[in-house]
């Protein structure tokens, strides 16, 4: 992970600010032969687009992909594939609306990044929150899309990535009510649908008042082989908790029991074995799919803490640049609970670590998956 | 990160298994004329070092350090200096029992990362863990002891960096009764005094039942500018949850409010800032020193949860390489907890990513802080 | 450098096809405050575009290049800056003629990168060249174009990087003859004046006989300070040799006296030194201005050695993709001397590299030249 | 190339100045199952040891190297095998003459690094070159006896490099006369016999007079399938020009014809194909087995050209570290000719560079070589 790259084999770059003429990315490394035609890509992005319920924000973007290079249809063939080139997305900015920005400009917003922004590059674009805005996030959603594609490819449809809320605010779901087919049935993939109904008024309420919410996404992946993952510093959760902790707002990363983890006995720690066809089978999972870095074929549980919006109009004491105390409250289309649209941001950057490690294993085994 | 490697240009590659004949690591991109005589090595491996108390692994290791290179005392100046070319440390294994590993390389052990190794590797070095023991995080120690005399040098000693055990099992400190002064007076680092004490008999009652206990690691850093870090995939928050949780046993990782910022609304979330002297301050510090990837001057905190050590007297259900099932117990002599000896590595690896981060600052801005 | 990616700290990553919608590249770690209008980047796209002289290829491709992020004009400054962010540059491929490509398609030609492509991906776009196109470099040029400006705001305005040619096919410069400041006011960039007078005849001639002449680019850096590099694996002539051998149709890369060092003996290999004003001064560079992978000030002088065009119209026998024995003659708009384009191309591989260890160095040291 | 680390997934960082206490590297990324006895690596290190002819440096090095980890010997298998973590290699260094540095220490001698050295770091370890001695070859070598290892499991031994002098000072080699196979028959690792006697007295005539000679290397691998190699910029060719150009005293590099290339015209250089058992087949090799980055299967052919020794007895004129001006001579136990123990440490970096990218084919395509 350097500055605006991710991933080793499997690179993601991305660039673009909120209000620049456009955003995109460059996904380099990705094996040639990948069914992509643009809609998988186009799909992907509108899951995350805004205005997609009034629960998000209502800016209005079409996010609407251009793929610029590293796919091609040979006549000869059935669709576009990737070739093995880079592959550049494109994604034009249409919602700039002409404003004045005098106020972004000069005040510090508590819980955003201005200040920090400022102190290290000294000088930043500050419309709309420039490259710390969270729309770059559509841009991990895109190369998201070409990771679970290349998935997709490796393990014949049969790795799964789902995610959705598990909590808004103080509210979490019922663990006993879950159900995943339910979760991109409303508005918060939040797998409980009496949860689902509860959290409308909530949100509604936190809105209504100028507040807003933060959330706790949670991320399964079915289907993994074991041995996904690399000793020491390669790990396959450090590379989640890395790759997690790196969407906007996140502040806690936990891989199976995680914080938890710390409370329990080794007795009751311990995911038991048996054996199983084709295998040995776990009795547990502690663990969440992971022991000494390398995934163990049982799924893989992520969580993300995403803390509420700082964007909110309930008013808040902050300095100007040049010092000056003030208030502010930030107007604006924004969305009331970010760990909404963050679902299928981190849906993506797991689908984006899995394929970069199966690349890695790949390369240092000559397999995908575990020793037979 | 890869494999075997952490960080960008304060680069740590550690080698080694737990009864090979050494240990080591090689850090490259030390900037030159850091003073580091051996002994700031040595004291930094002697506070992880194995039998220092009863309630850590009474396994007997010099953990001698040599230093074979990069560090050069020239006979007009006063005393050893880096030299900028790489600095490599060794650490020979001298407690290598001889014995029959024959039921440690056929039987997996629940929680270890034995069938994970077998998985993807298809062999491994069975004898005491191999590449995925413990013993690795030495070599992180020794790494971070120069990543301390590397940011001690650059930001004349102003960085203190300390960590501490905050919670024992299901038993926390009590936060009124916290004095950081008072974590290396015993075993646990814990900065509460009596929590420590109590924690001494919750202990010895695990390790005689033949069980183990998690635990919660605190670090926080003060004296950092404002500035460290990098947008969107060099985040200092997401490199800091990648290197938590890339230590033995972490299931979690979080940064200020961490996991319970996903509970809190956006009102009460927000750092309001006031002017101080010498730039703004801040009047809460839920964000943990991290706005939008980027050091805000705060204390920068951060916690990573510990699982219970897995090798338990306790028998447990597993399987062997062949598929037959069996019992396992795992003798030896092993860390009751291995948070506590988590505590100097959690400290190293954060030393190491604000190096790193240090590093990478100056590189694009020509400053080690905050612009201005 | 990895597949699409060339840099460690100042780090290009190109896309695109020679006929896809478009190319370009993402310049990630930027230094924030560097003055970078859109015209300077256009200007040195004019240098290598196509239709500039009856000496180079008649495609017309205008080579608009648009900033798509990266760059900020603050209302309160004097035009736009870097933030610190990646830039993003794109230019549209315009002059895609619709055409039959089922001969390139299917036809390996002798000398391109066809068949080697085949082999490693299994398919590829097989338009005007693809990926392995001489357009790509485009993107190198515009990318040479920030790191020069990089350079520029750096060491305001010292370092000075030019280029041209100094052989065509056999034909050598006069070395008593050459005058750099002439270079540009020759279709070759040639700083002996009497030599491109001969050269337009002899090119003229190859062209019509249906054939095509290497060259010999020599890149000269002056006003560099001592100091960069880097020892062992990241030295500035390694660096710089990797970076000049990547450019499409190079054979060969000297630094100083190069190829020819092997025949000399160690005393008149020597580079003399004397006290001067402002440090130790050389008496001859035979080095070429980097001793021990480290620049000593002196200037840098490097060559790299461009094959002939490998598209020409006189016939060639090949076989086709099914084994088919052919002939193969390439029609088209090419360039007779590949060499000339690359002159500019060149010029901004060294500028890359530069501006990449400058930084590097800046990050070890502190400083960006040498030490005082 | 990072400061001290080569190569993207076959890593080889090395450590280590000539008269500190031991030199030495790390290789991560190395496959599992690897047969690596330490009698391969010793065999390496004992081509390019000090003392074996008159002809090379008369220091007495044992280079005895100890495998500290990444190997494995399991007693129910056959000999020891790569376990795919690090393998950590350490030579001590045992003929450190206790002498007086202070002349070294003050003096830059001309064709060294000295002055680089400190214009970079500001000190270095001035005894014996430290870390710019060539001392730090045999590590390279070390490195490179894994790397064929690794090559010779993938491709079950079909891969083959050699490599020789092809010219010493002004007298080439007689390429009607090669015959590889008598290579080791002479100090020269020299392919034409007659030349090799004729070198003998050559070389003793320069040392005699206290002057030094220069040398090209040729190296050749035959047996590659075709496919390795990357688009852009992680060429094949482009990263065995860094490779090649890092070894100590190198100034130039060619690829099959080489800088020659540029005195050609496009019809005598394109290397025609037929149709052949198993694939096409190639009339001429001017490309020297790569085009477009791309291995083609032809004998992959390169050159490095390496600049005589600067270790001579003939005085040179030179400056101190306090810019007085003296003469300096280099007295000492040195090589008459470096490039002759620059053959097997060439040798070594193309087995790195190529073990390197058959890895990162296979991650990529899951094949060894082309696809089929």
């Amino acid at each position: 992970m350097s500055h605006n790259t991710f991933g080793h084999l499997f690179r993601v770059t991305t660039f673009g600010e909120s209000h620049g003429p456009a955003i995109g990315c460059v996904v380099d490394g990705c094996p040639p032969g990948v069914p992509l035609p643009t809609e998988t890509i186009q799909a992907a992005l509108d899951r995350r687009r805004p205005g997609t319920s009034r629960f998000v924000t209502q800016r209005q973007e079409a996010d609407a992909v251009r793929v610029l290079s590293g796919v091609f249809e040979d006549e000869r063939t059935d669709g576009p594939r990737t070739t093995g080139t880079p592959i550049a997305l494109l994604i034009e900015n249409t919602d700039q609306r002409s404003r004045d920005y005098a106020e972004i400009r000069d005040t510090y917003r508590p819980g955003h990044a201005d200040y920090a922004y400022d102190a290290k590059y000294g000088l930043r674009d500050y419309r709309g929150g420039g490259r710390s805005s969270a729309r770059e996030t559509a841009c991990r959603v895109a190369a998201g899309a070409v990771a679970s594609a290349v998935l997709d490819h490796l393990y014949d449809g049969a790795v799964r990535i789902r995610g959705g809320l598990v909590a808004m605010g103080p509210h979490e779901i019922d663990r006993s009510r879950v159900d995943w087919d339910t979760a991109a049935d409303n508005p918060f993939w939040c797998p409980d649908p009496l949860a689902a109904q509860d959290w409308e008024g909530l949100l509604d309420s936190a809105r209504k008042s100028g507040d807003s919410l933060g959330a706790l996404i949670e991320i399964t992946a079915s289907g993994l082989p074991a041995g996904l993952g690399a000793p020491v510093y390669g790990k396959l959760d450090a590379e989640l908790a890395g790759a997690l902790m790196s969407i906007n707002a996140a502040k806690g990363v936990e891989i199976g029991e995680g914080m938890a983890a710390a409370r329990l006995s080794g007795t009751a720690n311990a995911d038991e074995m048996r054996s199983g066809d084709g295998g040995p089978s776990f009795l547990s999972n502690h663990a969440g799919g992971v022991m000494g870095g390398i995934s163990t074929g049982q799924d893989l549980v992520a969580r993300v803490a995403i803390k509420p919006t700082s964007s909110i109009l309930t008013p808040r004491r902050t300095v100007k640049a040049d010092g000056t105390e003030t208030e502010v409250v930030t107007k604006g289309r924004h969305d009331p609970c970010v760990g909404i649209r963050g679902v299928p941001v981190a849906e993506a950057m797991v689908a984006c670590v899995l394929a970069d490690q199966a690349l890695r294993h790949r390369a240092q085994t000559g397999r995908l998956g575990a020793a037979g």
